[in-house]
């Protein structure tokens, strides 16, 4: 459930609704050991101007850690998401299954099989 | 289905995603018989220049219809969704949906009891 005072409307204006950035985001929470610049630049179809600029939008709020290392003398850069990160995500998703909910009502979209659940959950270690 | 040469994130960059034009088009989708302008602001907790600019960009790209009257004299405006409108949304909803399964999916979200059929169906009358 979004907040008692929040339409979830109010809820898609923060910092995950960009598709750019759902689609960072959707990539992130399934890498509990983090993705590398290069991989996360490849699977989201990004430009390295793109791709940074979002970064540091997601790093500014602290949705995602960035650890730069050298490996082998080359350097390079591993992105996270942060506990913060995936409670935040996890409430976005609520609102946006309640946006399509409402829309599903109002275009009478007939009940499916399944939907998801995003209740609040420990984040995978 | 959303286009084989289209990942759903891309369907996501048309004019629907913004949060007050979704709560516009949700508005709009269950109201056959058009809604004023005043009624539309009032459901969407918008102002009248930001509501006027949603609709011009809605007009332009054939998603929704103005209609201007009189009524006792006063000039009342009625919006209205169009066909090509519907289908449109029902594409984007249909996006949103695969976007928030692969969500799902990634943060390890448990199927809960619905979701929701877009395929796209005869305007209502």
């Amino acid at each position: 459930m979004t907040s008692k005072h929040e339409s979830p409307f109010q809820v898609l204006k923060g910092v995950f609704h960009e598709p750019n950035r759902l689609a960072i985001l959707s990539e992130l929470s399934a890498a509990s050991n983090g993705m590398t610049f290069q991989e996360l630049k490849d699977e989201c179809g990004l430009t390295d101007g793109n791709l940074s600029r979002h970064l540091k939008a997601l790093e500014d709020t602290k949705v995602v850690r960035i650890r730069k290392t050298f490996i082998k003398n080359r350097p390079q850069t591993t992105i996270f998401l942060t506990d913060r990160g995936r409670d935040k995500f996890m409430e976005y998703l609520q609102a946006l299954e309640e946006v399509l909910a409402r829309a599903a009502e109002s275009v009478q979209a007939e009940p499916r099989k399944y939907a998801f659940s995003f209740a609040a959950r420990p984040a995978r270690s």
